[in-house]
């Protein structure tokens, strides 16, 4: 196991011995590194002894022969005893929806690597306190790492939702954090009629480790599906401290940083609600209320649909290839107020102008911030009067893609498309007084 | 003029001998709007009269019978007197190279769009204060809005820079806002030895407006051409009044909001200063300082490179047409740490890896903040270890782009581009610590 490793920290290795999955300490002057003795990868300097910090991190410490070793636990390997939840008629009951992602995974101590759990309810004892909120049961629909996901896993997803409150019971969605955003705007289009919290929650750290975000993520997720906020929401951490969760609306957010736990924010909105783990709710915003109307499952979904994105001395070609590879739909992600190169050396409007009149072209803003506005400047006039390129507004180019899939679901009629996707359906556009764009 | 508008707005607006680019108010109830009579397009609301607020905003104003519409002033199609500026040798001599953009422009009140200034000495008309400070020279390069730029008129401005540095001369550009920070970036590769402030401004309003942010970012973008800071910047709005600019690191900054005038971010890492218009200068982080060496222009630029974005359910195929058409480069926006679909119905592996033994593909990630990381979980390490895909670590996706058709304007060497791209050239990536990734 320490075979990646040179011989003299082998040596070193071995005289106290200590193997990989170990909790060591290493000394050397001034610095003092403890955590998981992790295997050295075949790309690494093997004289650096690579350890896995409480905060989930891996450091490398360059081998000295002066610095002192010590081995502070060995490998635990943990089967985790699971406890058979008792049933409580006076508690609500919440489902958890498991779909994989970090929140589903733990380190695996052999590579120092991150493994699936098997079993969901592994998150009972990792969060035992969900247990003193409410009866928890527990689904799995998938065990997928989010990148891995599409809209067929979208479609699924749906369908469970809308059984588990069809029965009666809150639901929760655990969920990898990379695509979060693309399911939550997802459920948002295909839950039709919802009138119930629907509640997706992740962790940027699996939860067996000490720094993870998972338990107080699940904790609020779980008051949060408990709340009367009818709406799909992401609830995820609001700061960088363990304070307290945001309501994220389902249509408006975004991940916004890679590693950090606060990284789903709200964009071009304020967050619906803080939720705090005690269950205290600070409401922000306005929402739609709980109310007992029938919830259904619409999950028509075009999957042939794209997103381009335009840069100084981009090529329009991509619209063409995109077209005669049979796609239904393209999002572009213009500059500014939604422009793309227009007196340009290579110009797109004829090209926009031409696949327009075939397939739909919604165009959004790269700068994620503020909304597209088709009228102030000559190049905008052009795009959005002399093409049939539909005017996103502020809907996030993430969001714009789904409720394409959506609407290209259920019509192919570009005046219907239009209507559709220029119209305010879920919470996806925010209105704007009586200011026109 | 008065077209597109219906027949009772004629009558209405004829009756008190109003036309179009006529600075009028109409009163309604409790509503008073004042601005200017904007023509009606084709596509509008015949019966909303469109006043041009001097917010630069237009709104519509629905016709009815009993408002109240003054005309408060005749069109002006007003005719600049240009001063010639004196020459004051006790004064610093600052070019101001114009590239157009909203801050060459003004309201063209015929058609209330916006139009291009023909002579950039009408921004000394705008904005007097600039000659109190400078003798201020005007060197044209061009005159484009931001989103018709590509890397032949970075070349061509990157050249303009060196000529004016090495007569002695600060250097301010006016651009378009759009990809300004392409600009940027592709300055700051192709500036070599840099060790002046290139300073970059624009605005979001054009200049001749009431709510032009126009005049203060002159001001801040001479001041910060005058300072030490030996380095390429965007100097525009600091928050959204005026109170200060921020001096962001051309290789750092993005466009973060369609409308705003503190659009311009640095991200990941602090603003290198503020910088008052009255002169003062806020230093907010290290900087390479100002020193008397001579610069170049290194403008060689491989133009066939390319942004492709993953989302769920994308098709790798993209990567094929790219290599087929002979595209040298490709960026790719991963999700999260910098993944691709991996165990997806469409993994996007099998591509990567194929794609990548030809040309370079170098992964940064869509959340913008953060960086990749290529070790922590299992489909990271088959993405980064078992193909030849680049580990664009924190390089904001624009600027990766950017420094890909920089290198590969050099080198066509995939171990030789590798090698370059994670390398920290001039402050695209930021340094972390001993913490590896």
């Amino acid at each position: 196991m320490l075979e990646n490793y040179s011989k003299p920290v082998q040596t070193a290795l071995k005289k106290v011995k200590i193997n990989v999955g170990d909790k060591i300490s290493i000394k050397n002057g001034n610095e003092l590194y403890e955590g998981l003795l992790m295997p050295r990868t075949e790309l690494g300097d093997k004289d650096s002894i690579v350890v896995k910090l409480s905060s989930g991190y891996n450091i490398g410490v360059k081998y000295d022969k002066n610095m002192k070793i010590t081995k502070l636990a060995s490998k635990q390997d943990s089967k985790i005893e699971l406890e058979k939840p008792k049933f409580d008629p006076k508690k609500p009951n919440v489902t958890i929806i498991s779909t994989g992602g970090t929140i589903a995974s733990k380190v695996e101590y052999k590579t120092g690597g991150v493994k699936a759990i098997e079993n969901p309810q592994e998150l009972l004892f990792n969060v035992p306190e969900l247990k003193e909120i409410a009866n928890i049961k527990f689904v799995k629909v998938l065990q997928k790492m989010s990148e891995d996901m599409d809209s067929i896993d979208w479609q699924d997803i749906a369908k469970a939702v809308v059984k588990e409150l069809t029965l009666g019971n809150a639901v929760v969605i655990t969920h990898g954090t990379d695509t979060m955003h693309y399911t939550a705007a997802a459920l948002s289009f295909m839950l039709k009629d919802l009138h119930k919290p629907v509640i997706i929650t992740g962790s940027q750290r699996s939860p067996d480790r000490g720094s993870s975000d998972a338990g107080m993520n699940l904790i609020c997720a779980v008051h949060a599906a408990l709340s009367d906020i009818g709406e799909v929401g992401v609830v995820m951490h609001g700061s960088t401290d363990d304070d307290y969760c945001n309501f994220n609306r389902g249509t408006r957010v975004r991940k916004m940083h890679s590693s950090r736990r606060d990284t789903f924010r709200t964009l071009g909105d304020t967050p619906i609600a803080q939720i705090y783990p005690d269950g205290k709710i600070n409401i922000l915003s306005s929402y739609r209320k709980k109310k007992d109307i029938k919830v259904s499952a619409d999950t028509k979904f075009e999957n042939k649909i794209t997103l381009v994105k335009v840069y100084p001395g981009s090529d329009p070609d991509i619209l063409n290839y995109y077209l005669k590879k049979g796609y239904k739909g393209i999002v572009i992600e213009g500059t500014g107020f939604g422009y793309v190169p227009t007196h340009a050396r290579k110009s797109w409007i004829p090209t926009v102008k031409k696949i327009s009149k075939k397939i739909p072209i919604v165009i959004v803003t790269q700068t994620l911030f503020g909304r597209v506005n088709s009228n102030v400047y000559e190049p905008l006039r052009i795009l959005y009067h002399q093409t049939d390129a539909i005017n996103g507004n502020d809907m996030l180019p993430e969001v714009a893609l789904v409720k394409l899939g959506h609407i290209l679901g259920h019509t192919k009629k570009l005046k219907e498309i239009k209507k559709l996707m220029t119209k305010n359906l879920v919470g996806e556009i925010s209105e704007r007084s009586t200011i026109s764009d």
